[in-house]
């Protein structure tokens, strides 16, 4: 369920980092000689030339006709959970990583998975209206064939239900929106919101709905979305057909993803499981989603004020709030019984370091055909596998352990990925090196995100795959993108940019990514490529087809192989690195940056309470309101404190001391030191001293102090978590709590880091 | 024609302006007796009194039901020049005048106005469509009885032509639109373009599209600008409806205003005139306007790649570039005799200083019915006239002379006011010590523009008007508006306003006042209410009537009768003030802003041809481009050489200390001097020191040097023009031509302060 570019910080704001300059590559001191081969990072001048070796073989086993095939041929009925399609993939991909020599298994969880029996939304008045709730074939689209084995348009984790209520139109449902119509004196209480996608997290909708008293929620995809004002509609263009229905999860992922019925434990036939009403991850009204063409006739029989422009989208129509006089009736009837997701698991002992594991992973189930979300990247990581298995074939066998995962369940809420790092959870913990994740690919520009120690190793990497549409490598190519998308839109780059390191992002949810990252605290990256596809306007629907990507998603599989090329090094460097390819510096101005950001917030906070205090006490806004059109004031707000920052910026300037010591320590002693092996040791697990064992403010599951989804604003990351959202919400004790919790994490970091050094000296 | 807000800068951006503190009203040091009175800017202790009963007694002489009386009567037929009810208004003007007491006369020119004889678009292929073009009755407006009297809809000056040609869709057809069609390789040579109204002024879409060698060009109202996008489309809301159509007029107004034929002098029956072919404020292509009824089918055949997201308007389609496969057929025919226009003139000849003008207008020919443009303005400037007339009635007199003008021919291109300006500038020069323009009223916020030394009179004003929906002064109310505006925008007002000082605008063009501030050099004001009335979606269509007034312009007529209570109290204060109500350091720190804003645009343009020639010869935007889309990288840009504003800057500190030496100087010996009669004598035409004889480049007419409509921005003001532009299009001799001149105009303003200053010692 990517959602491109929501999960994690987009990449101009990423673009903000400011790198520490000058830190070398550990093999930067070549001999002459060695000089010839290139340098790699991690990689010292002794092995170098074996690894580009392996990486050439590697690079030339990739090819993109397979990628094709295996699309082609996992993409051609719906395989959704459940589906009889999602298991015959699964068995599949296992025949394949089988056959391609590794140690390969499906590993099957039990999962609470409601299936709609019975979804309906109708007007009743002014005017019947009975929405179709239905995706139809398309001509052109021969790849729709089984269209008829999908489910329903539907969400899944919304309560079972049956209202009737007038309609309010809520924008994007977002908190900002509420507070619209807070001032505009429209309440949602006992009403069925309608929000159109977009500008935030699904699953966020109907919670906030809910939260606001609304009795159910209808999500439907606005053409300003992905609709025709982005393009001609598929099948003459790539974009949302009138009859297109975005589907997915509204499970509150925030909390924690995977089965509802068994956090922290893996859902195997025999774990203990809550009552259905006891899983807080559960909504508890009805939500539906809709086309456009079934809202139009609900928002165009709404009256009430007129929206603000930025309530409006793209249908020829005068957007008002409501309530009524459109009256909408709703019902969802679900199958909630327990099913299975298969995950298939395959694995390469490492013939050095088998108790370093380096696990990758890409989901396998789709909500429709699945062709671009999340099939793309699935047959990139197989084409991996393959390519692997070929080297292993031809001799070569990995340093450390190499765990390749294909995912079931991602859509719904990363349930096979959730279950199984939950039933695994004490052995990665003592074991995994990196988790690398991707989802769904496309023509375009390198994605990349994670765990900011491993921006440099990212950034090496991507200077050693060619882009396929221009020659160059994806790291050059990056770069003109950021600096010509700064140039055409006034602003500039940071000078690490213009001095060549790229900035990774930081992850929020939205992919498998998240047990591993935020609930176990491996070292984690999501790498992708995207940005010149169209797959967005068919995202979540049956138009995500074989036929829709080949033709908007990467037609020639050149980034399905650029994508594999990327991971497949990424894989293979960790596996073989002499020091695992961390460059703490990066994290530690990172980090440093997000320090600053929270308390900018904090301090921009309480300027802005204190203004509107003095606005409010002089009747600003009741005199500058238009009579007509009552207004209300916006809501006085408390004025923040002064926090207690000096222990976090005491932790972050030794954090910048302990990483500059360390990666100055590598640099000088890199490979040629006789204690890699301890240094290593304490580098595999270092991020799990990122988690707090408490975890979060109401969310435990969630451990990570650096990276988190945030509660409002779902696959968004909220970076310093326990602290930015202590602020955001006014809780002023909590975001001093948070604070020191933040300092003594970072601290137990550098002491990580300066125990690393000291067996450098 | 109004176009609200375009002809000057914003409020928000006007608020930028930096205010000398502290500087004293001349009647500041009142006695303890005198102080009872609250003090008038420009009059003595002395003299305040009598004001302040004059003007409680023009208070009480407003009736809000004449307002109404007059524009329902007014509106109840089409008005355009020419028209038989244009003439009729103009003797019940007269007519009224003369009751009122005024030496009153009706003063005919002869100018040219093209009337359409034929207008008709139609596509041709790949589907047959024939524009409609006709503004029909909608249900529930009675006051659209006379419909039939109107012309077609259509656009004034553009040439007569019959084209047909493949048709291209130009977005708002601005400079900018072009530097998107440039990239994206598309040609409008030889096309038709459609253009949709909005983002700069109407007249410059044909013209750019003539300067890129189109044969044609169609303007269109697209629902995002005024239509259902805005609000319910009328008579449900007060949108324009999908059959409405914008005129207006397409003359190079920026070249200069008024009768095409005759510039510079009056255009009397007898004057010289050009030929219709050496007049350069003709258009030599066709032009027409549509309605969005009539541009959607033919929007909805172009092909070509899909627009850039900023060219997407709210029609319910995938906006394309063309050219084609839309072949479109214009046509225009026009009987282009000459036409007259009526201007009525009305006269008090002041008692104690007659040869002192104070030129109060507003225009009264509209569109089609012309309810709100411009009639609720002309019946506001009645009711001030016949409150005036009272007063006289009663045995007052005014000191100085005052002129009452309903001008006609504005519409077309200010042909009234521009031929009795030019007819009358010996004289005008000589004596005008003030224009005092309006056009259309409503609803809301005082917005005021104009001469900068006379901020602090409008705001000394704005304390003595009440607003009628609150209670407070329009000062307080246009502060609240402010500081809950930037409040709400995340921005912040200048501490001036938080002062209680409020900025005015700087003046471009569309209304009446350009032939008296940049051709004649005379202190200015436009000041109107607005901001809360819903008119603009009816702008220049026949749904502009009296029913649509009373709903969405000014339903009680109380801004009306405020209007008139503003304006008629500059009227009375410039007439009677002791002191020309000039406050000087205004205008100097004004144009101390605007020097540093055209030093910034330089260094800034001089940094982004620098960045861009880096990024050119590096190939960074073929790198950063999607190769299936093609869009070629932005035109190099030549680099500025540093311009020689030492000049200017010593200007404007020579400015800033006259101007704050004049100011105190008044503070200090006010209307205790006895010298006042020289004084003012310097300060009644100090603004003509503004203009440069020579006039501005390409254009003579326009001799301000201080503000002018832009050349490529039409009613939007281009302060400090002369230097402005040439750096804008990169001219830098120009540039440091203008540079000196407007030093020199600013020295020689000093000059005539340093004067007055003397007079006072």
């Amino acid at each position: 369920m990517p959602a491109k570019n929501r999960r994690y910080r987009n990449l101009m704001q990423a673009a903000g980092v400011t790198l520490a300059v000058g830190i070398l590559s550990i093999s930067s001191a070549h001999s002459d000689e060695a000089a010839k081969i290139a340098a790699i990072f991690g990689f010292g001048e002794t092995s170098v030339a074996a690894q580009r070796e392996i990486e050439k073989k590697f690079d030339a086993a990739i090819d993109p006709a397979d990628l094709r095939a295996w699309l082609q041929n996992m993409s051609s009925a719906p395989n959704h959970v459940g589906s009889p399609h999602d298991k015959a993939n699964a068995e599949f991909v296992l025949k394949r990583f089988k056959a391609w020599g590794w140690d390969a298994h499906i590993e099957t969880f039990d999962v609470l998975y409601p299936t709609p029996r019975e979804v309906a939304v109708e007007m009743l008045s002014p005017k019947p209206y009975k929405a179709k709730l239905r995706e139809t074939p398309v001509p052109g689209d021969t790849s729709l064939g089984k269209l008829a084995e999908q489910l329903p348009p539907y969400t899944v984790y919304g309560a079972d239900g049956d209202v009737t209520a007038d309609l309010v139109y809520v924008n994007f449902g977002m908190p900002d929106d509420y507070k619209v119509l807070e001032r505009a004196g429209i309440s949602v209480q006992g009403k069925i919101v309608i929000a159109r996608y977009g500008q935030g997290w699904r699953g966020l909708k109907p919670k906030l709905a809910q939260q606001h008293g609304a009795i159910g929620c209808i999500i439907y995809s606005d053409p300003s979305g992905d609709g025709y004002a982005d393009d001609d509609v598929y099948p003459v263009g790539s974009a949302r057909p009138s009859q297109s229905v975005q589907r997915g999860s509204v499970q509150d992922i925030p909390v924690r993803p995977g089965d509802p019925l068994t956090p922290n434990v893996g859902a195997t036939k025999d774990a203990k499981r809550l009552s259905r009403d006891k899983a807080e991850t559960l909504l508890k009204i009805p939500v539906l989603p809709l086309s456009y063409e079934d809202a139009l006739p609900l928002l165009q029989a709404l009256d009430g004020p007129v929206t603000p422009s930025g309530w409006h989208g793209a249908l020829p129509i005068t957007y008002h709030y409501g309530p009524g006089p459109a009256k909408v009736h709703l019902t969802v009837k679900s199958d909630w019984s327990l099913k299975p997701v298969y995950n298939v698991i395959a694995t390469l002992r490492g013939a050095e370091f088998p108790d370093q594991w380096i696990v990758r992973g890409n989901h396998r189930d789709g909500w429709v055909f699945g062709a671009s979300d999340p099939l793309s990247g699935h047959v990139a990581m197989m084409a991996e596998a393959q390519a692997i298995g070929r080297l292993v074939a031809g001799g070569w066998r990995p340093k450390r352990t190499l765990i390749y995962a294909s995912w079931d369940g991602e859509e719904p809420g990363m349930l096979g990925s959730t279950e199984w790092a939950e039933a695994h959870a004490d052995e990665l913990t003592r074991k995994a090196v990196l988790y690398l994740n991707s989802d769904s690919n496309g023509r375009g520009f390198l994605q990349a995100a994670g765990s900011h120690s491993l921006q440099h190793f990212v950034n090496d990497i991507a200077k050693d795959v060619t882009d396929p549409q221009t020659g160059v490598t994806v790291h050059e190519r990056l770069r003109a993108k950021l600096e010509a998308g700064a140039f055409e839109n006034g602003g500039s780059v940071p000078d690490s940019v213009a001095k060549g390191e790229m900035p990774i992002g930081a992850l929020g949810t939205g992919s498998d990514f998240t047990p591993f990252l935020q609930h176990l605290g491996i070292a984690t990256l999501n790498l992708e490529y995207g940005g010149e596809d169209a797959s967005g306007g068919v995202y979540h629907s049956a138009y995500d087809s074989f036929d829709h990507y080949v033709r908007f998603g990467d037609p020639t599989f050149a980034y399905g192989a650029a994508m594999a090329r990327t991971l497949g090094r990424a894989v293979l460097r960790v596996s073989q690195a002499d020091v695992l390819p961390h460059r703490f510096a990066d994290l530690a101005d990172t980090v440093s940056r997000y320090a600053d950001e929270v308390q900018h917030l904090a301090d921009e906070q309480r300027t802005r309470a204190q203004r509107l205090d003095k606005l409010l006490s002089g009747g600003t806004f009741k005199l500058a309101a238009d009579p007509t059109k009552p207004r209300l004031p916006p809501a006085a707000e408390a004025v923040a404190p002064h926090l207690e920052f000096a222990v976090l910026d005491n932790a972050i300037e030794r954090l910048k001391k302990s990483a500059g010591a360390f990666d100055e320590a590598v640099a000088k002693r890199g490979s040629g030191t006789d204690r890699l092996i301890q240094v290593n040791a304490v580098l595999a697990t270092i991020d799990r001293a990122q988690l707090e064992p408490g975890g979060l403010p109401g969310r435990p599951w969630y451990k990570s102090l650096i990276y988190a989804p945030g509660v409002l604003t779902g696959y968004g990351v909220k970076t310093l978590p326990g602290i930015r959202e202590a602020i955001e919400d006014h809780r002023w004790d909590e975001a001093n709590r948070y604070i020191v919790a933040t300092a003594k994490v970072l601290d137990g970091y550098s002491a990580k880091l300066d125990g690393a050094a000291a067996l450098l000296k």
